[in-house]
């Protein structure tokens, strides 16, 4: 860790992050408001069915799919409960390992995904996309890049 | 709704969308554990503490903190009884209202707060302030600007 990193932000420092904390909040919970309204789905039952959608064969691991999505097992467990009682996905037992489970995405889950994806994919059209001009959504590009690679590199050396 | 608003992002636009929603779950992820381990606080207990601290009087009407913290009111009530039990905040009966309740900060809250803020400052800087060159802030500043506005104008839209 640099000496730098044990310092506390200045004033305009934690005005841009709250600012930014509060912003992709609000824009997550606008988003998943309307996926609820428009498509009866949660921004968690989403999550779940675009992992599976685009899994190789269309099935994970329970534990591949939990750090696929950034879960912890226990919570996505809970939720996967849910999602079999609606029948928007399935769980078989692995062949090959007593403990563990293969979810599967089921014929209406994947209906439903691809139903739900087409007003979601707008929304997020309307309220990110066009937020931005395209140099804004460059830099938001760029910016991500670097936080993404700073908090892989962070994460190693906390967990070292 | 501009006609453009009612297209789909394109390849590239969704993928910057994606990689924008993933990074900053992590990052909320990432600085909620660190909360946690350092300080035995939840992320959601931290907003709530925070709130309070800048309220005026240290105290807010239960419908404003919702509001104030963008939660549901019954979210909110679940929360503010663990909180309760574990001494962090109290609630008051209105003296002007027999429905509503005033939340307070208690002494033990506001010296929890106090405490936890020094290492989560050290993280927010450590993983978001230091992961991004002067420019890059001032470029997320930018467009998180942009991002605020439009979701406001769209939101006002939307329930008009």
């Amino acid at each position: 860790m640099s000496a730098t990193g044990r310092k506390t932000p200045t004033r305009e420092q934690l005005h841009v992050w709250r600012e930014f904390l509060e912003t992709t909040e609000k824009l997550q919970s606008e988003l998943g408001g309307r996926l609820q309204a428009e498509s009866a789905i949660s921004s968690a039952d989403y999550k779940v069915l675009l992992a599976l959608s685009e899994a190789p064969d269309r099935r994970y691991r329970s534990s591949v799919l939990a750090d696929e999505i950034g879960w912890e097992r226990s919570r996505l467990s809970h939720h996967l409960g849910r999602m079999e009682r609606r029948g928007l996905i399935s769980r078989v037992a692995c062949a090959d390992d007593s403990r563990g489970s293969e979810i599967v995405i089921t014929a209406e889950g994947a209906e439903t995904f691809r139903r739900c994806s087409v007003p979601h994919l707008r929304d997020i059209r309307e309220l990110f996309i066009d937020a931005l001009r395209p140099a804004q959504l460059s830099a938001v590009a760029d910016a991500t890049t670097a936080l993404k690679h700073h908090l892989e590199r962070s994460s190693v050396i906390r967990s070292a």
